[in-house]
């Protein structure tokens, strides 16, 4: 199966597709390639228009929601990658993700939500998609989103 | 107007300058380059001796004030681009920058507050000062400020 | 004195070893290079399975044991570059450390913490680990730790 099929796969798996605009507010831009590096802006778990998983992490959202949206912005930022590159075919390597948890201040699982995104890169790129992880939990995220994952990876 | 003009119109315009030393604390340093690859440190909204904005978005500090402490975040980093490179005309790519805001555990405006940095990077470097961003908000920030920002860029 | 012997040293000088295994948790990787560009997971303070330094940085840990705890995670991130590298004398630089500190809520001396990574990267590296900088006072952080810290370096 292709590294595209892969990621249609992963996506129909959690009830989403992304294959319209990928939506993003204000005067940047979700993908910046210079050379073979690319930086993917921070994503939030947005499908459409809604932000899917909101608020915080052990309070009213659960770890198995937390990591849904974990995956959900693993899933964008693949979105993005894959419309710049052709294909997900042309990724080379996923250098690093930071993975932001909205949580209360005893939530201490933020690297078990980040799973829930380094699974579905390595389910999607395999080895190209194995990566270096940075987990925080913050405070408060844009449209108070769950998780925001930003990543920066490499191109063939 | 070039770009080393746009950023003292820019600075103006906040009533600053930025002419002098740019204060760093500790025994790292503001700006590191390699090849073409340009890190700048995280910078908060000093100018001189003084934290112009400081406190907690949504509770005191409003989305105009933060979005005023962005743009002087951006404008220092600007300042060292500049002192580094000579001109800002040797800027050739902001690859992302990182927007950090203290914030209440309900405020959500943090990409409304980044916008602030963006707008400044892209008046003063035009489509070179297009970037990835991510936004979060985070408990505190050294010296109280409201929003710190770091940045990746390029030298032509 | 050979970095590798400054970083046993600076090991020693806490009352650690980090020859053993470094544990890390999760599928993804602690260090990825590509080309001469390096990229570290983000560290916590953790020697073996223990996290020596957890709670928040201003209510119950000390400014002292902060710095401590930041200069455990440079350690461990440096036991990384050596292993991937051979020795540390092959670190050609160290281009950005980002520091998270689990704080309280008027906790404003991030900077000072990260001051202890600051200090163990230059007592090892020399010029080499001379580097850019951001400090963030977030809300928690994995396993409870007091700091965790990323970086990216580059190899000779």
């Amino acid at each position: 199966m292709s590294r595209d099929a892969k990621f249609a796969a992963a996506a129909a798996a959690l009830g989403y597709a992304f294959d319209g605009e990928i939506k993003i507010g204000g005067n940047y831009v979700p993908l910046l390639q210079e050379g073979r590096t690319i930086y993917v802006s921070g994503q939030i778990p947005r499908v459409g228009d809604t932000v899917v998983v909101t608020g915080r992490a052990g309070a009213g959202v659960t770890l198995p929601d937390a990591q849904r949206a974990a995956k959900v912005c693993s899933l964008r930022a693949l979105a993005l990658l894959k419309r710049a590159l052709g294909s997900l075919d042309n990724v080379r390597s996923v250098l690093r993700i930071t993975v932001y948890v909205q949580c209360t201040d005893s939530f201490t699982q933020q690297s078990e939500v980040a799973d829930g995104a380094s699974e579905v890169l390595y389910a999607v790129l395999g080895p190209a998609g194995v990566h270096t992880r940075t987990s925080v939990g913050v405070y408060q995220l844009p449209k108070n989103a769950t998780v925001e994952i930003d990543l920066v990876a490499t191109a063939l």
